[in-house]
């Protein structure tokens, strides 16, 4: 039987992408269930085909005749299927991953899975909007791409990249240190997620090496942790614990986007060049290895800090020049981001991604990146906090109030997107349409007055057609300011939004180790640890914590940086575009005779 | 069997006021076919009773099968009654008129009308806009009062008078010399139509004494006309015929509305205080005196000069007070148009509604109104241009052209008002929520952002905090706006429009008398007339030529002034307000602290 689906958001196709038009409730059949980046091919009632995106639509797993199952979307299937075949035989494990993923929201993600053992319980879970709400907002970016007036920034489509190519060199096997533990788990990653705009993290960080609950208890519980090479210090400054931050900093420079190809022009991607400006050396990247090295980064430090998802991939689509400038300005904000941090910067594996002298040093590179043992919860062990011992409570205090503001900044970035997004499609949809519509309307009225034979009206029609032209230009205006200001605050608010929807990951992975500390109390009175054991398992939380506060610290600082600018750029554009319409309307009233 | 209307236009009901929603297409049962004012009571499938306008169904004359009858709503068959009643036995007529009437546009009434012999064929008719059309922009402004964030004025309802109240004393018999002709017609005025906001007029002129076929053959046929007591003056200015001003011009103040009763108070209604500015003695009228005085000036001078209809009555609402004002409002501005107009100003019967010293006088005054016999086309013979007689090529040239251009402003002027109706609802519905929603957004963030806990951003969180508000106060702005300026727009609009209603009907007078010189060849040819009387008619249609070009000289000049005022006021305000709004934001980026 045919699988069918129920559509759960409305999508429209944009002319010429071959994509279909399905509505709210809708139910499809699906012709191809993953035609990559996060479209399916489906066919509507009417016959018609045409690619949906997996995200919008719910798969009915008895063909369409349960009309109330829901939280099982194409895009979990798709990711349980991944699993399925990577994770043989864990059966659970991928269930529950699927239940956990139906939101497509990473707090949710969080929020789902409180009963288990090493996912703590958490009060978010238990709020009103719950599940359902997070549902209807979380999308509200992502559905937008795709609406004729929605913002898109200016990007919204633009396949230039294979994303299911092969890799120039064989994936490099997981590194010895996790083989025994869950190693079939490292091909576990689903990415994709058509028009995602590269907001939230869809990789569950449970499913990566060292994120996993053994890799947790290794790192807990081992007697002696390693001596790692690699130490990064955090210090108690001011404001609390903080990363060290280097004496110079850089940024880097990613420029001329290039088209190239590969098997004698049959495939096409887009490389970019990327300057440091420490250096001013520059090095070529396709967006596949920003893709990998997004990827090497949330392996590494993804359970200590926000990593947000690079922009999305898009598909192919007119305006191509556009999507791929814009997609670039989006890979700028990210690397710019990854430069302002001080341990990402200074890590290897960044360093090396952008200081590689020639292929085989990259390919040497990358291939010691993906064999680095140091990552996932084990990253703690290169942390050496300047400070004293924390206890328990007060960890735990610090956990919650993390979790408390990231949540809440959350819910505040997602309803400002939401409401930025509703103003910029006002502003560039009805509302010109109807200045236009009133310019159009006195300008008429003018020639009508013209027209009268009546002696010595000419300069009051003029003057009414120049106050007609004057509401033209409005109009034109009007479309054209949110790029001037809407946009910014938009993208800001979109960078924000990707890192908070790190945080349930990571305030999960801190949750997950409180517990295991407070249960340990049970092993020491069965004389399964020893009460230094303990000691010691408290100030390796400790230090999970200190880094923890080490990010939120980098976080604030940047966040009121980065809201100060925005806002103020902001009202800086507003203030001028209100100017320039009231200058425009008092030339246009000038003309008028006093009479 | 019940009758059936099928609902045309859509009708919100405002709450509170007994009124039923209907959609478009939907059928109700009648219940009762007139409750007055233009209202009908209907019944809908679910049972729901409430008032309907009458304008918004057309009843199915036999019980709601015929699904494609139309043109044939519930008012014209109020005023078919309304005629078969009064007119007796002139049933050919009263169907051509219910036929005429249909679309409710005074423009369709002239157009529908071109076959006859009395109404001359005219191009308008054949534009491919034509009825239907016509009835979906003529009933915008209308079918506005209703809607929550419509343009009402400030109005929507207040009924305060009982329009099928008795008259203080029996309704004077129509003057002997029509008697002979159509005298029961007299009583053949239709009026109510909710919500139709006095916008066009609704009495067809040649229903009334004077304007039918017959009026028309005695003014231009009689051997001598009769020397009428009454002179209107028409002299040659720099800008062609005009009406001679008087040398003193007066204004009449309308102020203090204060409810009365009668019947020991089971009637109540609203009494006006009026104050010619000349004289400075005030005389009290209601609703009801203002309609007698509407329906004489109308009977009078309708063919000659544009009298535009009352505003509306209304219906009893909530807010009856703001109603009162708003209508007391636009009972002023209507009779300041009088007090201007040099003709209308200066006749005896708007002399003697503002100046009548005591109950006696006044009813004898309108006694004698009524019994008035130079009305309709009568009035032209007190015309004596001090003008060469025209020949009929330019006769027709100027009327051919009067028409042309009132047809134009027309329909210019419902596009404004269309236009500036859509404006209105978003300025003061969509628009402002989405500022509060900003300014909402912002605060929040604000919020958010304080429970942080890390230093030093409370000077940021402030001035985020002053911005939000700041999108609150623009919300307030902007919504309230349109009452500062669209509001003057609209009127003045509106008021043209009611001018420009009254045209089709003074120049289907013209294009017949223009007709029937044409055909008097013929009579002369038969020896039924003499050249001589031929002569006579040329040089009568040449008076009610020059009377045209004097009305239209006039309807310029207030016009080029109305308008100038208007727009200039118009974009007085919005100037001010977009410098307001840059203002503002100057101030609450001030408080943004630099970094």
């Amino acid at each position: 039987m045919a699988t069918k689906a129920r559509v759960m958001y409305n999508f429209d196709a944009e002319p010429g992408n071959n994509e279909l038009t399905v509505i709210e409730g809708e139910i499809i059949t699906i012709t191809n269930p993953d035609v990559g980046g996060g479209w399916l091919e489906g066919k509507n009632n009417k016959g018609e085909r045409g690619l949906v995106p997996t995200d919008y639509v719910e798969i009915l797993t008895n063909g369409g005749k349960d009309q109330f199952s829901c939280g099982n979307s194409v895009a979990d299937q798709a990711f349980l299927d991944s699993l399925s075949s990577a994770v043989q035989g864990n059966s659970s494990t991928a269930n529950s991953n699927n239940q956990v993923n139906s939101a497509n929201d990473a707090w949710s993600n969080w929020n789902a899975g409180k009963s288990g053992n090493w996912e703590s319980t958490d009060g978010w879970g238990t709020k009103p909007e719950g599940a359902s709400a997070q549902k209807n907002t979380s999308n509200n970016w992502d559905a937008a791409f795709g609406h004729p007036q929605a913002y898109h920034g200016p990007a919204a489509a633009g396949d230039d990249d294979d994303w299911d190519e092969d890799w120039d060199d064989p994936k490099s096997s997981p590194p010895t240190y996790f083989k025994d533990v869950e190693t079939s788990e490292t091909g576990g990653v689903h990415r994709g997620n058509a028009r995602a705009g590269g907001a939230s993290m869809k990789i569950p960080l449970n499913k990566f090496p060292g994120f996993a609950k053994p890799g947790m208890e290794q790192y807990l519980m081992a007697k002696q942790l390693a001596k790692p090479k690699e130490k990064i210090s955090i210090i108690v400054g001011d404001y609390g614990p903080m990363w060290v931050y280097p004496t110079s900093t850089f940024d880097c420079v990613v420029a001329d986007p290039r088209k190239g190809s590969k098997m004698y022009g049959l495939k096409s991607y887009i490389e970019y060049q990327l300057t440091a400006t420490n250096t001013n050396r520059s090095v070529n990247h396709r967006y596949k290895h920003f893709d990998w090295l997004y990827e090497r980064l949330l392996v590494k430090f993804g359970s200590a800090i926000p990593i947000p998802s690079l922009p999305d991939k898009q598909v192919t689509g007119r305006f191509e020049e556009e999507f791929i400038k814009m997609r670039m300005e989006r890979l700028q904000a990210w690397m710019t981001r990854m430069c302002r941090h001080p341990v990402i910067s200074e890590s290897e594996v960044f360093q090396q991604f952008l200081n590689f002298r020639d292929e085989k040093e990259w390919k040497t590179g990358k291939r010691k990146a993906e064999k680095d043992e140091l990552v996932g919860v084990m990253i703690f062990s290169t942390m050496e906090p300047e400070a004293p011992d924390l206890d328990l409570i007060e960890i735990e205090q610090k956990c919650e109030a993390v979790g408390k503001f990231t949540k809440a900044m959350d819910d505040g970035v997602k309803e400002l997107l939401t409401v930025g997004q509703e103003h910029w499609k006002r502003c560039t949809g009805p509302l010109p349409k109807e200045y236009q519509k009133i310019g159009k309307a006195l300008q008429c009225l003018a020639t009508v007055f013209s027209s009268s034979g009546y002696q010595g009206e000419t300069d009051l029609n003029d003057a009414i057609t120049e106050a007609g032209k004057t509401y033209e230009e409005i109009a034109n205006l009007v479309a054209e300011q949110p790029k001037k200001d809407l946009h910014f605050l938009m993208e800001c608010n979109h960078e924000y939004k990707g890192f908070l929807g790190c945080f349930p990951d990571i305030i999960g992975a801190h949750k997950g180790a409180i517990e295991k500390v407070k249960e340990s109390d049970k092993l020491v009175a069965t004389s399964k640890i020893t009460p230094q054991d303990k000691q010691n398992m408290v100030k390796r939380v400790g230090i999970m914590s200190y880094a923890l506060q080490a990010e939120m610290n980098h976080f604030h600082s940047n966040r009121i940086y980065d809201y100060n600018s925005v806002i103020r750029l902001y009202l800086e554009q507003q203030v001028q575009f209100y100017e320039t319409i009231a200058e425009k309307l008092r030339q246009a009233l000038s003309r008028f005779p006093v009479m």
